[in-house]
């Protein structure tokens, strides 16, 4: 089957929100978040399926040919991060719309009729860049997170979620479809793929992620005229912790650990005035939980004594925790076979990254492919992927959906979760327990 | 002559836009800011006097005895840092006014009519917290900076000063009065007075001060997804220029030198992907100029060997240079002769920090007088100052003021600035020219 309307497709929706270096900036429920899904909308309308737009804004397009039968549900999310590519999320969502497109076109042309019905889903607010928690639209629709606390969040200039779905008229009121099976193709955002030449990676869990919520306490004062010794300066204490994050990594084996701080809030910030408060994020991952638990205490450790020292006031939470996460088994096989098939190689890989698979994972049984990223950058304009490797992605993600409509994981259980020990030990931190079975990124 | 109403006065006023822990928050041309303004018009209005506001938002009472005679000004500013402190400029308001009626009182009550008029002001936008550069409503009346310019100027919202002075009603179109000289008093914001018990301090100059503005240009990338050693994150490398600001300082005597970095911006900052940019601002201050030209030297390459180090960009520009301005001779020794007349202990002292009067300084003889801060804190809501202190000051204030307008520096020539050397050397800096003149804080 011809791919040049799938890559015709994709070019047009890299145009909507474009930057000057080839990315993308859509972030969730704003005007350029509205036309790809003004864009998601007519697509689904000329192809004449149903379109449901659900109370978090989630988008789905049914192909319902058993009245009443449950829905194998593929897609993913056309939301970007501030100056993002244009790969990461919308190739997933264009990937399905396409596959759907053949499939319906098989069975219309007499075809077996599925044992399940089709759905294609734009998620919203996947990259949580301007509402967080990322990963949302598809924890409600999971259960993970809270439909009302959700549409109540804010972003930094005070609108909310709810206020933001209206005003681009995409705050639905339509029930979403039932799950039967999930599936969702997507860049590696690493280089795995790359350097092994392989076309196709199967993810078969999630890595283990905390954050931790960090606030320096200061006190406020002229830059001027106050004497350096009696500072106490929440942005230089937050500077030395920003750095502590970052060494920690350090103490483990090469790339066993990632740390960052993504977030930073400051007050007053005035040029002349030293910091009375900081407010940051600090992201631990590893494929080895109890490498992010050494990370954590070792950094707990450090802060207490970092605030002892400066006699600064240092609050510490741990929030987000995602214990790794399985996929099933016979959703492994099953994308192995389909790939053989396809003559495509292959390999089993861990995520770094949360996806909506993830959440969906908890509901329904899974399957979560990936295709090459070149030199793994993410998350960046300059995030990329060939045409040739999308394409195959493409008829991978057909393959597979060919057969969870056909029932091949009717009888699978949806994906595994290791135990978090949500009571983490801890001098200055607060312990926030673990949202029981909460996703995000 | 009784302080009850002048006390009175300085409590009402700190009520406006109070914080929980006694301090104010009451930034340029905010609400809180207008309702110190018509404070201020309706005690102007109830004593009789003529109130001007020019196309900058200053506010000047006007007392004129003598038609055509030019004005001493005496005053401050009313607007204060984001959960500031209630003393730093409404005192030095509030005392002009004070010292304004007493002086009305005995020319009503038949004393010697003054050779010159006399004008109490309520600067604009002294702080620069919401609208940058700070000193801004004095720096233009003196011609240090340009009316159109300023107007211009918005704050991190878009909002511009004429739309914000607009909007609150203070957009003024009246004529400034012409200066024959100026006199301020404010807290000292240091330690000096406190420790060594004087109750007056007498300005000589301020110091030596320059900021650079620091651009740190990473690469954005997936907190999750990108290996530490693929990233280029310019938080990591902003923390570590932090931190080198602060530690220049150990290079020199002790306190010879103070640094700070109180504002940063964080682009995209969020808290999954890793920074691209952050930019912020240093402060270098000293009494000796070659204190800070050398630490700006050392910081200087030590931010180009970083940036090498960690193949990361770093744009420094030199800006807002400001040489030590010296306040005329004959004014101080008017100032020693006044509190010696008053039994008032009193020392020479120099200013880190900006005052409108370093502007004025420039276009008139000043005089600028200091009492004592409790602790030296400034900035801040803990900020203190007695009763008993602000009470001789309003004397020492009303005194010297009989003095200016009775002509004691009529003749004496306004305060003298050293050279700054613009051709600031540096590899990685762009130096933009100090402005000639121009006196921000």
């Amino acid at each position: 089957m011809t791919s040049a309307s799938f890559l015709s497709d994709f070019h047009a929706v890299a145009a909507i929100g474009a930057t000057p270096n080839n990315g993308v900036d859509r972030q969730a429920a704003t005007a350029e978040d509205a036309l790809t899904r003004d864009w998601f909308a007519v697509w689904v309308q000329e192809a004449g399926w149903e379109l449901r737009v659900d109370s978090i804004g989630n988008m789905f397009a049914l192909l319902e040919w058993t009245p009443g039968a449950p829905f194998v549900i593929i897609g993913s999310h056309l939301d970007s991060q501030p100056l993002g590519g244009r790969f990461d999320g919308a190739y997933g969502v264009i990937a399905a719309l396409h596959a759907a497109r053949r499939i319906s076109a098989d069975v219309d042309a007499g075809g077996e009729l599925p044992r399940f019905n089709l759905a294609v889903v734009n998620w919203f607010n996947e990259e949580g860049g301007r509402f967080a928690p990322s990963i949302m639209g598809s924890s409600v629709y999971a259960g993970l997170l809270s439909r009302d606390q959700m549409l109540a969040v804010t972003d930094l200039q005070g609108t909310s979620v709810s206020e933001a779905l209206e005003g681009i008229g995409y705050l639905g009121t339509a029930e979403a479809p039932a799950a039967a099976g999930y599936a969702e193709i997507h860049i590696e955002q690493g280089r795995i793929l790359e350097r092994e030449g392989i076309s196709i990676g199967v993810v078969d869990s999630s890595w283990y992620t905390q954050k931790l919520d960090i606030e320096v306490l200061g006190e406020q004062s002229h830059t001027g005229a106050t004497a350096m010794a009696d500072r106490h300066d929440a942005l230089v204490a937050a500077s030395r912790i920003i750095l502590m994050v970052h060494d920690v990594t350090e103490e483990f084996a090469d790339e066993a650990l990632v740390s960052s701080v993504g977030q930073l809030t400051l007050e007053p910030n005035s040029p002349i005035v030293v910091a009375r408060r900081v407010h940051l994020i600090a992201d631990l991952r590893s494929g080895d939980p109890e490498v992010v638990k050494a990370a954590r205490a070792k950094l707990i450790g450090d802060i207490d004594a970092l605030a002892r020292k400066y006699d600064i006031k240092v609050n510490v939470k741990d929030f987000d925790i995602r214990p790794i996460r399985r996929f099933p088994q016979e959703g492994l096989e099953l994308a192995e076979q389909v790939a053989a098939g396809l003559g495509l190689s292959s390999r089993r890989i861990q995520t770094m990254a949360g996806h909506d698979s993830v959440a969906m994972n908890t509901v329904a049984p899974s399957v979560m492919l990936f295709i090459p990223s070149v030199d793994g950058v993410s998350h960046c304009e300059r995030e990329f992927t060939t045409d040739e490797d999308m394409v195959l992605g493409l008829d991978m993600l057909t393959g597979v959906t060919r057969e969870l409509i056909s029932g091949a994981l009717a009888n699978s259980a949806t994906g595994s979760s290791d135990a978090v020990n949500s009571a983490l030990p801890g001098a200055d931190a607060e312990n926030a327990a673990a949202l029981p079975g909460a996703v995000r990124a």
